[in-house]
């Protein structure tokens, strides 16, 4: 259900619950943040034990106060919170903010409390913002409803952090760099009120209210930035983050890469589409920008927001040193962008304004005596050119530099172009004076000059990423399946009480899906095989199959390549005699197939299952060994097209095999992004099957084989 | 040849020559620097248009001093330094320091007058260092050589450095975290004075010269930070850095990366050993660490100056925040640590000091509510108990959070423990206070917690590789090729005039240096390799040979699994009609050969070139079809040993297969370190050889078979 959190970031009233005298509680921080930080809405101090605070009438409950207040803050501990909330909700509040602790973060007693307020939410339809957290900070109506010190500098970005530490050392980072909030909201243990529900609201409502003068040095744009422990509906999350970021950035910082991990291995897709790589897939199919450390993170949020998003990836580069130079060069290469290639007509204003051992190609080197006015003419002749998406600016403290003047000029050739500039002054003391200024100025400054480049790739990520998903979508691929065909098999196949499908069910499935197989037939003695083999001729493959035997290489289940009688019989009794060799629980289930060969082709994985987050998810890579060397994980939220299919395809890295191998013929790639947007249908249409992989799939240059494949459904 | 420094860095007596009273001028500044930074050797100030300075008697030249001073400091313009060189070389100075521009980098007459200064050098036996740098520092003399401003707090970090520009970085970044310096040496253009001169003196012959107090809280050991841009003589500095790093860390930062791919390839091994990737080898072999970004060096920096590397990988955390805490333990596993387990004697001793909902786990939650006391009691919990390699404490600033007195009391435990600790105070202008009282207790402090940890990381590698290097050196392998066949193959070959190796002296040279190649001959016609088959078996390859033909693939020149005589034939004319295919001029020299056709091996690719700065190294991986897909270049500076061999290939991805895929039996592992052996000393024997590459080499269960080799000769 959408909520509507207007009245809860913008309130008209507010009553704050717990307001106190004592200079170290919550009740009284808070009070004083609202009440003195120039919210011009009615305020209602609630506690009991007061008359009087800041010589207004204090209220004893709620119920006595004279309206219905848009927000409840509630400052009091846990069990207290409870019966506050209850008044809240008989009172007719809708919007409830709860900073206190000891709910679902502090053990079971602590859970149960949840639950009741998760109740009272309902009963009372109470948005409730919290248990658990910081509170939230709106700018366009100067309310600062934390208990937290937070700058009142204008600006535009804005936070929605799971954890309200990191909110406090972003308070404080800001404060440092002089960067302006325009909303941050903390989400503590979002029983209730969660971090869609919170995007969808500054997306479709929140104001960035800020007037000309505020807004000048700014981008464009209203970032948003998340901390995120876990996301609660990742589809939901998906879908608005998409339409938000076409707009405006969206940039997250989510731990739990290794905790991924751990998790059990039932079968290559179940590995190696891990929680944390299809997070990663849904993030890039949204246009969201992942952030790899926090230290980017906050690089990112002062980056998108003082400097528009570059239009595209040409880095140009001017310092006062050689060294950082390179390096910077040296960077932006590793990082995607490009070194933008200077004009000779640039190159000669260069040559007119530099001495002659200066270096006017890309990096441009000013030389270590440079003073501020060369740095600055040099910058402008690249910035009234237009030579680059990007100017980065790097300074060493050098004995000539004048640091702070540098500072300053840049900062007017900013107001004056209105491209994006970065800087980076490299080192301590001295040129913090300099940062200082460009801060002032809106001019993202970096002690390192990767720092700066990092930002830029990942903001020219975003802008390259927003163009792609605002193309117009796909109409949906006309159905390629038969979905009564498949739904006869699953429903068959359940009354087998197993969670794998046998061969047999699995081959039916396939069929049923339009996806191709080598002729197999299931084999009960040595005769049946020959006549195999002389219907359908040479090379076959002999392989066991039985219910749970997962990896039957490891077990010598699979006999490859057998070109003739003799190697049939030889094979028929390694197999006969490895099957003796398996738990004896497994031996009586344990039947032959025999399969023909498909040569000549290239292996690869297709596979989906479904994540507890983002739901269905497809699996394209390298498949049989070469799966065992290439990290080769492809994935995609479902459902997909055959345009996305193809996509992800080139994306892989066996594609340099498949698209044709040193000026060899390329291999049915139409076929595979067929079976793929097949195996995708499949799974949307039956929800039963819980997990599946074919592995190999072999692609000649005609045609794709599933020859072998693996399907786990719910029974 | 050797050069004793010692006088160059630690003169008893120093003339300066170009002193000025021009507050502005290099001369001044130079002679400000040293008069007044408590030298405490003799000091002749030389300037003919003065008479006096400072109330010295300043000399018009170094012929009318009374003594030959140990050190010459030449502080004018290029043109003038060349003859003041030379009067010093006729006084009998031995040792001069050159900071003027305008040689070398800055073009042709520039090179010209560095060349003049290096004949100087050479005819009086000069050390000069620069021309074009910033100097040097070293505080166990209280000398300040530079024209920078470089703090005197006592210190043992040791920095050589090509960029003056990045030296001026790093002591204003000094200033700012309180970072001593015991020397810091500027090359410039390295006319005479090289990295490895330098580094030689500052492990043989550099005193850190500290007090006890001074002492307190560093490490114990004087770690040597290079930026170099490149390098002179890599062998050299291999073998010096080596035998330093056993002793003291050392770590580099070098641009370069991207130059690298630029280069044109002419084989795999050409291409695939690019400059960087040899550095990057030849590194790791010596124990140096190579820094990713300036950040990660600076941090390094202070870290391996402030702080023992950690006996082993283990990371405690300590931290008031749940979100960093999980943010960082992420990063310790991606970074290679683990995350300790706590005993349960230490769980126990945290519960009782914790508050309930806190966590007692590895990282340890104390909460956001955490005084400084509760803070420090965790950590001495971890510290007393010995529960890690390493503990780092991270702080975000909360409503309760005691920043200075929690960096004091973190202060003491290190005092106290003598266990290696770091800090990540995560924030902006309330934690910078927190910092600079861990910056004086010398407790490496960082504002993102993943700096802390990849810090960690680095040193970590550092301690794990200085015991592997430290370990006895193996014995040089017998040799086993035959050098006298080798020779004359060569000789042979050179008559040909032709850079590459034909078919037959490749064959003859993997021959002589015992490498086992598929039984192959040179066939006129048909029916001669009709006969071959008959001899030898099927299946066979047919292959085009010529001079100059590198990848045969692609053009038709290869055609495998040719199981009969029809197949044979069908080959055959295949191959004939793309040989007129081919450019005209080729055609001629065209042969065919037939050869044995190796089955079930995995397809290695080992190769060996010359580099310009690191000399002959190998290089190991993937080869065959497999090389297009899999990015597995392990290289190795030559000479190799069978045990190092072995190592090489357990690095490589290929590896995954060599060893036995899936329980299969293992590939000829000791057959192919052999391989790797013999060509090794090949290319170690044989100077003539420029570079060389066998792939694939086809490893089986028994052997392994050089299937197609080039070889490129100077001739």
């Amino acid at each position: 259900m959408i909520k509507d959190l207007e009245r809860m970031f913008s309130p008209k009233t507010v009553a704050v619950v717990g307001v106190s005298r004592h200079p170290d509680k919550v009740g009284a921080i808070v009070w004083k943040n609202i009440s003195r930080g120039g919210y011009a809405g009615e305020l209602y101090p609630v506690n009991p034990n007061l008359d009087q605070i800041d010589d207004r009438r204090c209220y004893p409950d709620l119920a006595s106060l004279e309206r219905v207040p848009d927000l409840v803050i509630v400052a009091v501990p846990a069990a207290v919170a409870l019966t506050v909330i209850e008044q809240a909700g008989v009172k007719g509040v809708k919007n409830a903010l709860v900073y206190a602790a000891g709910f679902k973060e502090a053990g079971e007693a602590g859970a149960r409390l949840e639950q009741q307020l998760i109740q009272l939410a309902d009963r009372f339809s109470i948005n409730i913002l919290g248990p658990n957290c910081l509170g939230f900070v709106n700018a366009s109506c100067s309310l600062n409803a934390t208990f937290a010190a937070v700058s009142r500098r204008p600006g535009n970005l804005r936070f929605v952090s799971q954890s309200g530490a990191i909110a406090s050392s972003l308070f404080d980072w800001c404060q440092a760099t002089e960067l302006g909030l325009a909303q941050c909201v903390t989400l503590g243990n979002k029983a209730v009120v969660q971090e869609n529900d919170v995007l969808r609201y500054l997306h479709d409502r929140a104001k960035v209210t800020l007037t000309k003068a505020e807004r000048v040095g700014l981008a464009d744009c209203d970032p948003i930035g998340f901390y995120l422990e876990s996301i609660s509906a990742g589809r939901e999350f998906i879908r608005i983050a998409k339409s938000v970021s076409r707009v405006n950035p969206v940039f997250i910082i989510k731990p739990g890469r290794s905790s991924a991990a751990r998790q059990a291995m039932r079968s290559h897709t179940g590995a190696i589409a891990g929680e944390d790589a299809v997070l990663e897939a849904a993030l890039a199919q949204s246009g969201v920008i992942r952030c790899q450390t926090l230290e980017e993170f906050f690089d990112l949020a002062r980056a998108f927001a003082w400097e528009n998003a570059p239009d595209g990836p040409r880095v140009a580069i001017v310092s006062n040193a050689g060294g950082p130079a390179v390096i910077s060069a040296d960077a932006v290469i590793r990082s995607g962008l490009t070194m933008a290639e200077l004009s000779n007509e640039t190159k000669q204003a260069l040559a007119q304004l530099l001495p002659r051992s200066a270096s006017i190609l890309n990096p441009v080197d000013v030389l270590g005596d440079a003073l501020a006015d060369r740095v600055a003419k040099a910058a402008e002749i690249i910035l009234a050119k237009q030579q680059a998406d990007v100017l980065i600016v790097i300074l060493t403290p050098q004995i000539m530099t004048q640091i702070e003047k540098t500072a300053g000029l840049i900062g007017d050739l900013s107001a004056r172009y209105h491209q994006p500039i970065f800087c980076s002054f490299i080192g301590g003391s001295l040129i913090a004076e300099g940062e200082k200024k460009l801060n002032q100025a809106r001019i993202p400054s970096f002690r390192f000059p990767e720092q700066a480049i990092r930002a830029v790739a990942a903001m020219w990520q975003w802008r390259s990423r927003s163009k792609d998903t605002a193309a117009a979508p796909a109409k949906p691929p006309a159905i390629l399946i038969n979905q009564v065909a498949v739904e006869s098999v699953i429903q068959h196949a359940k009354l087998n009480q197993s969670a794998m499908l046998d061969a047999e069910a699995t081959s039916r499935l396939l069929a049923a899906a339009g996806i191709t197989t080598p002729v197999t037939a299931t084999v009960d003695g040595y005769d049946e095989a020959t006549r195999f083999c002389q219907k359908y001729d040479w090379p076959v493959v002999l392989k066991l199959s039985a219910p749970g035997l997962l990896h039957k290489t490891e077990v010598g289940g699979v006999m490859t390549d057998i070109k003739n009688s003799r190697e049939l019989l030889q094979a028929w009794d390694s197999l006969n005699a490895n099957i003796k060799r398996l738990e004896v629980s497994l031996q009586p289930q344990v039947t032959i197939q025999i399969q023909e060969d498909v040569v000549n082709g290239v292996e690869v994985i297709v596979g989906a299952k479904r994540d507890s987050t983002f739901g269905p998810v497809l699996l394209f890579g390298a498949g049989g060994t070469l799966a065992e060397l290439i990290v080769d994980r492809n994935l995609q939220l479902l459902p997909i097209t055959l345009s996305q299919a193809a996509k992800l395809v080139e994306r892989s890295k066996i594609y340099a095999l498949l698209k044709g191998y040193r000026g060899g013929l390329p291999y049915a790639l139409g076929r595979l992004d067929e079976l793929i947007v097949r195996l995708g249908q499949l799974i949307m249409a039956e929800p039963q099957i819980k997990e599946m992989e074919i592995n190999p799939v072999i692609v000649t240059r005609h045609d794709t084989f599933a020859v072998d494949a693996k399907v786990l459904i719910n029974y």
